[in-house]
């Protein structure tokens, strides 16, 4: 394989009405959809499991388990398997928490409420260290993204009981476009 | 620009661990994630609004209206944008009603119950004709795909009460995965 030689430019297809990324020489457009970021929000005795990012972006700080969704799996699916991945954790899923548009990034984040389903978990390669952390030793100040401020905070609020309908933006960024970076 | 002659493959690009759609010529990685399809149930006068598709697939048939999401835009601007492009229509979104996954075709589906803002709709241009139909006058034997069955029901099951937590699949296909064509 060569090196990246792509010729790709943003032009309008024929019966469209907005610019798709083409390839130049060859005609095949690359349509860029929001992706679905699927993450939970993992309990076990009261405490939060969170992982501290082994990459980029972010890399050293704090996020939950979550991570882009694949084709072939269900949101539910994707929220274990980077549990899975990221944490080795094997989580029990409850139920909807969050449903944030980070439209900046093109971003839908689906979060859930889990507990582990098993009481292990370690360090996955995506992650340098996984901890459960109590509600008051969370290290604020070290969390990767807004929207694991965001969706921790929907977490607290929630508590133990039914999660009825699912949060959505906070009303200071209902759109997601805040400065700070997002990632999953 | 010349016809198409891309040249792209499947293999597994170096530190991932599945499969992706690779230029066999410069690189370039399409990845090939589920894209989000945002529609809405829009009642109004106790009726709902249904568009007969003017475009494959299922040309002919009516569904609710619903379409991928795109970039720079939330889920529910997604949503009031689909019903303004198939319906002419101004909708208000009330709440989520349902988040479905389809595996089989890589989408994921967030339904709104809403309601007509303002009276009026027409068809679009994607849209042959476009109708409120009272529940007992549905083609039901003429909807467009199983996750217009899947979202009527859901939308009569809640009323006109608050939503709660998001429907999902029904039990009967909890991954999407029947045999009759979905899109959007």
């Amino acid at each position: 394989m060569s090196a990246a030689t792509s010729n790709f430019v943003r032009r309008i297809p024929e019966g469209e009405d907005r610019e798709r990324l083409t390839c130049a020489d060859c005609g095949f457009i690359a349509y860029e959809n929001p992706k679905i970021v699927a993450g939970s929000v993992v309990a076990h005795d009261g405490r939060v499991l969170l992982c501290r990012r082994a990459i980029e972006p972010r890399r050293g700080f704090w996020t939950i388990p979550a991570g882009y969704m694949e084709l072939d799996e269900t949101v539910e699916e994707a929220a274990r398997r980077e549990a899975r991945e990221e944490a080795c954790a094997d989580i029990a899923i409850e139920g909807m928490l969050a449903v944030y548009s980070i439209a900046r990034i093109g971003q839908v984040q689906v979060m859930f409420r889990a507990h582990l389903a098993t009481p292990g978990f370690a360090a996955g390669e995506e992650s340098l260290e996984v901890r459960l952390f109590a509600w008051e030793d969370i290290p604020w100040s070290e969390l990767a993204f807004p929207s694991v401020h965001w969706v921790l905070r929907h977490w607290r609020e929630a508590g133990a009981g039914p999660l009825g309908a699912p949060r959505g933006n906070p009303p200071e960024d209902p759109r997601g476009t805040g400065r700070l970076l997002q990632g999953a």
